[in-house]
């Protein structure tokens, strides 16, 4: 099967993944895929999808071939379709990012083998949310009923939508937190709503002292015509240390990474700060799905 | 031994790498080199080459190197010579690509390991050549007596003068269809009339209504002075549905990839494109060839 | 355990390591490390440094993630940090080149992974150091009380400070052959003089008929500022054949590798030249390290 989109799953696909990686990560569950290739395709820089979807191979016993755009023949004007159809004869699994939305979905129609989309443009992450659901669930034991603050450009955020829909289908209690003109497209909370009951709550000021949960996301200084807005804006909904006064004690921040200036380094050191065990979670959870899509075929 | 040109090889020497190929493909032979490393040094983009042999490599339980020239000390000045030698001491067997002619045959002069040719420049490319031979012999059961047509720019197409040889040492008729000035140098054609007693046909219109195989290569537009008769030429040389009425029932239409716009997409999902099935034999063949070469030391 | 610079060892553990590679070397230690990944994780180019450890990591039986840094996030603006803290949770070993002198040890830092220094900017670069000695002994059979000459711009090259360092440490006698103003500086004269009672002799002039082994590095016409005197002195102290004759029989050449022309090519062929022997001396010696970084924990 493909992994296009967190859409693509069931609620009890995405537990069965969950579970499945639950057990990798704590040593019970061994994967042996010894013999399979998998194929990392990235049209786009990366370093954590990449490297987490090598060493998940590897981990599983696999061995990877890394197809590098920029040294292939790409430059002699081949197509996204042609190159997705020879490199299918060549890997048993293909992780494929493209900064064209859509063309996880061209690449599966391409060919028979496993497709996994790592990003597509502004459109899907599936792995990233299936991560942070398993993030947060590692973290705090469960996450219906739990306190889940989304904060930053909603607007842009490519994996914060998929999010919501996760979040939504495990009954989490969703605030999104955003700069004016920044917000998420009420398209996605009309679609949770309406799927799966869920109100998501909105503020335009940095206040999370009911969450449980802190997912922080990137406000880029380009998405401002005025640069002294950009600034001010930007200060205003940084994360630092002050801002956790007053919040819940067990507060988990999260964020996709890269970070550039979005937290303060001084909350690298806090126990509040969870970024770097989610990005490592990233080795268990796609071990996970590369498993999971081999087996269902 | 090392494999720098399909010169090298005799029609016993062929045979066997392609029953080797055979086997591989059919799942009748397991090839077990675990503990070896093959070393990729491509000094050119290639999306084909490269990654079929890396997983060719990886099929037969090796573990492959990539040197990525534009990350290396190539940078500082270091002859080409210099690195061979370096890199001959962390690998088994080293596959080149360079833009200069010879520079295959120079890496093999600097090194007793095994050293296959990946293609050099204008000049040789054996293990496509091979792969043609392996593809044509899968797809049809036979080489000899088959009518071969060869459609393209036959003058700078690299790979169709070693594919002339191959055809001519397995006794196929083949023809060459050209557009004017794109012709291949007599020089290889009077090669093959003297060693193998081949005549080849000369067109300079496409039509290939008696061919089994088509062959289809690249018409670069830089070839031509005037603009606008390479964009007559291009497309009336362009293989296109129509021109396929009338050809028998099961031609098969070959291509070394990657393609551009020489036959139309629409011809993609006919059965007689076999061009990404050719690819893919990319992997058995190059396992034999890794096999082949090792063994012969 | 993490190996930042050759002062992080003492002469017990460096025998350790060189006792250690010479069982590889000579096929009676076999390292087995299934299920293992090292990352390489290089800043600025490198041909041998990091191709051997990856060669090396497959010999022990590791598998290896190659962080491409032109191909990842730090494009986005990540910094060297955060790409740390990331990136150790997919691999088991870290071996890290950046062009800023003490990024390895702040690496170190970051992690609670092995780190190994593959050369920090023009400060440490040990495990180079650790292949000089281990190159020294397989030819020499010892060190202490051989006459090794180091020719060159001791000014600037990184991996001779460590490698007088290291010779100190095994009682070797150590000459430095500079230009005027390409000298190394005196303070790593005195830290020798004055840890191991070690000294070293100066001299002006490419003489060295005294030297067991002479230890080429290169001299760069940017570092002068008059363009003829930088071409006199290259010539000068370029080595060239004649300046062979009387020197010692057995004389070993050794070379860091990449040389420009620093060494004339006709050299490459006596048997004096012994730069390649120890450039695939990285291997062995590289699989010690990881084996004893690991070991150590």
């Amino acid at each position: 099967m493909d992994l296009i989109s967190i859409r693509d799953l069931t609620k009890e696909n995405v537990k069965e993944i969950l579970d499945l990686a639950d057990g990798i990560a704590d040593g019970k569950k061994k994967i042996d895929l010894k013999g399979r290739i998998a194929a990392t395709l990235f049209f786009e820089p990366s370093t954590r999808t990449k490297l987490s979807f090598q060493s998940a191979a590897m981990r599983c016993g696999m061995t990877y071939l890394d197809f590098l755009p920029e040294l292939s023949s790409l430059k002699k004007g081949e197509s996204f379709a042609d190159t997705i159809k020879t490199v299918e004869g060549y890997a048993d699994v293909l992780v494929v990012r493209h900064a064209k939305e859509g063309s996880a979905r061209l690449a599966a129609d391409m060919t028979a083998k496993p497709v996994v989309n790592g990003g597509d443009g502004g459109n899907q992450h599936p792995t990233q949310t299936l991560i942070d659901l398993f993030s947060i669930r590692r973290m705090k034991g469960k996450i219906d009923g739990l306190n889940v603050t989304l904060l930053g450009d909603l607007k842009h955020a490519r994996t914060m939508r998929s999010l919501v829909y996760g979040l939504a289908m495990f009954d989490a209690n969703v605030t999104l937190i955003s700069p004016k003109g920044l917000e998420m497209d009420p398209i996605y909370l009309k679609e949770v709503e309406k799927k799966f009951g869920l109100k998501v709550k909105l503020k335009g000021e940095p206040e999370f002292r009911d969450a449980d949960v802190l997912y922080v996301c990137r406000i880029q200084a380009e998405r401002f015509a005025d640069p002294y807005e950009a600034q001010s804006i930007m200060k205003k909904f940084r994360v630092k240390k002050e801002d956790l006064d007053g919040t819940k004690k067990d507060l988990a921040i999260l964020h996709p990474l890269p970070k550039i200036n979005e937290i303060d380094p001084e909350i690298d050191k806090m126990p509040q700060a969870r970024y770097f065990e989610q990005a490592h979670y990233g080795v268990p959870l796609r071990m996970a799905i590369i498993d999971y899509v081999l087996r269902k075929g």
